[in-house]
């Protein structure tokens, strides 16, 4: 199958650069991109001068949480876990995660997500799912009750070629994990010489326990157990010392930010503006719906902008490209996913078109900074994932019934809530 | 002409509170509101169960500085101000503003905000835009160079019942006016009997440069001279004093906040759940495309509340259908357009629809709260003013060519970049 796609402009990601021309599309790759490309192509799709660019990746989500949207609003981060959370989710039955996986996929689709770092429970059904729908998903499994024999195995197993799916290894995090589980997951990482990935140094008070626990803070602590040999990833990183801050860059740790999440749980505001500085490298997730509660990598990437610039009183600080960059090209980085990480020939075809026509991205000054300040979901117009084009022009591409599938969430979301 | 709305879920505001039935348009306005109405209409549209609610009103903004978007991104204030802003503005020629607004428009009906309170050089193009567009606009003309003569004449010109456009006193602000033409406003407030509005505490310089010049802080200042004994309101209010905070509560003064604005340009963050503790009325701004960069009352909204929950460390803070009814009814009155401020029979027809099946209204919990937390423009299905759909699903329906538009807009915008 070869798809061409015409007279687009083209910003591959990850120069500033934005080129005039043609980029065909071969199987699940990019096969070609030039000016005026003569090729037969089974479909020929005229961009109309509208943009291509690499899919977002959304590197760190709960996809499935899409049950607690709304349902958990305005309360403090206690009373949000314990009475809403945790108890909708001691109900959940065979199949649920599935369900709800693919609503949550719908909207990666609509607002130009091509991957997603997933973190929840059951990764075989957040597996189907994302195979079902036609999306990418690195799972990253955090449970404790798989042996690390099985984890290996998953390893394994999961991480082929030519997939949609690869797996991370990870802990939830240092405040949900016996210290022989998190020596052991160290031993793991070493053996098989790989990174892991944890939620981290999120919130104030968590910060203030791993110090009562173990004397020092999260990531130095874990460092010391060669948890991080191999490098390793953060979520949310708001509280990193001065002193961790040289540990990530000696381990190559990257973070993960999630900045609406932030907000809305009052957790903090990261200092991506100092781990810019210090030239860490960093990425943008969502989290979870429970706690955004959209699943919307524009509203994240304004945020990353622009809550650096008030907390600094300095509005040039964290310019708008390098967010689009931590929103695309980083995120694959951080996830192993070098292949879809820019529009390349070769490189994997996880491309999403944005529509210049839309108002919110006229007239057109810088366009690339403008996604970051200005778009948003509305402003895409195509999102095609392994060459294929999953949603388009407010249509759904995939093999599966869109109201089926919102039907089911609600009916799974509806024996949640049940008293 | 008759509209029949059926089959929809109703949020008349204030109260939060959805009833399931069908709304009658006669004219520019709501005829009847009920289930199962019966009745011979020109045109019935099955909401299949989306929302009904009234439209966003964003109560600060500048529409015609769209050619400002991302022309001037990560940039300290000053050198925003007068090494871009300024001096593009130099270049107006007559129509420019006109066509400018018009873009403006296209982002407002798609977004569902049916009036803007509007703020910019030669009203009278602006006017001739939003009636061109069949938009709501009122029009704050702050203008040195008209004379209290002409302002007088304005106030009566472009107050007329059953019209598009109305028109409200105002200065640009403290730092910007001179003492006497203060004094002269405020005079003729206190004949008319009237609100005045301003930019007004919206950066630390600011204050401390009205302190400076006056020996106190500018709202204070400015009721010294009985600016606003008759009521008024203030677009930005980050940095009121407790004791002008009271002064709010005695001069009924309302608070206009522009969340993304304030970040963008690093001016900090308005202290909203103060202002809210203290019973102020707030409403919602986009402020212009230049500082925002978006139009987009969803993105305002989310930062509303999410910022207080954040600086107040507090997630249970500044709820979300607050914010809703910031976003439109509180910002209906503010402007004086009560006649538009919610969903009754006798009021205007500025309605919108929210789109129930965009992936991220699902599943349904507590529909006010998640078009505050997870909602955005993609979620908006039909813009009414006025009685007239002016969009939906995707299409525009105005007296205008959109694409012609767009190429004004962009010529224009060349032009003002031009060296």
């Amino acid at each position: 199958m070869k798809t061409l796609l015409k007279n687009a402009r083209i910003l591959k990601m990850p120069k500033d650069e934005i080129i005039f021309g043609d980029l065909l599309v071969e199987g699940n790759k990019i096969a070609k991109i030039g000016e005026n490309l003569s090729v037969n192509a089974d479909k020929v799709i005229d961009c109309d001068g509208n943009l291509l660019m690499p899919g977002f990746k959304n590197v760190h989500t709960h996809t499935a949480m899409v049950f607690a949207r709304s349902a958990s609003d305005d309360l403090v981060l206690h009373d949000w876990l314990f009475d809403c959370i945790f108890p909708m989710e001691a109900k959940f039955q065979p199949g649920d995660i599935y369900h709800l996986t693919k609503l949550g996929i719908l909207e990666y689709l609509r607002g130009g997500v091509t991957t997603a770092f997933d973190m929840y429970f059951t990764p075989p059904e957040i597996i189907k799912a994302s195979e079902d729908m036609g999306f990418r998903t690195c799972i990253l499994a955090t449970s404790d009750k798989e042996s690390i024999a099985q984890l290996e195995y998953n390893l394994k197993t999961y991480n082929q070629p030519d997939s949609l799916i690869s797996y991370k290894l990870g802990i939830h995090a240092e405040y949900t994990t016996s210290l022989e589980r998190m020596k052991d997951i160290a031993d793991l990482a070493n053996r098989y010489k790989i990174p892991v990935y944890l939620h981290i140094s999120e919130g104030e008070q968590e910060v203030k326990d791993c110090v009562g626990r173990y004397g020092t803070t999260p990531l130095k602590f874990l460092d010391s157990l060669g948890m991080f040999n191999y490098g390793g990833g953060g979520f949310h990183c708001v509280y990193f010392t001065d002193e961790e801050i040289e540990i990530a860059k000696k381990r190559n740790f990257k973070i993960i930010t999630c900045p609406c999440s932030n907000l809305k749980l009052a957790s903090g505001i990261a200092p991506i503006a100092k781990y810019q500085e210090a030239g860490l490298e960093i990425g943008i997730g969502t989290d979870g719906a429970g706690s955004n509660n959209a699943l919307d990598m524009f509203r994240e990437m304004y945020l990353v902008s622009t809550l650096q610039k008030v907390i600094n009183k300095n509005a040039a600080i964290t310019d708008g490209f390098d967010v689009l960059k931590m929103a695309t090209y980083n995120g694959a980085n951080i996830i192993g996913l070098e292949e879809a990480n820019c529009l390349e020939v070769g490189k994997l075809a996880d491309i999403i078109m944005i529509d210049l026509k839309n108002p919110s991205m006229q007239p057109i000054n810088n366009i690339s900074k403008n996604i970051v300040y200005s778009g948003s979901k509305d402003c895409v117009k195509m999102t095609m994932i392994n060459g294929e084009i999953r949603y388009m022009d407010g249509k759904y591409y995939i093999n599966e019934d869109v109201a089926a599938i919102m039907a089911k969430a609600q009916e799974v979301t509806d024996r949640l809530k049940a008293k």
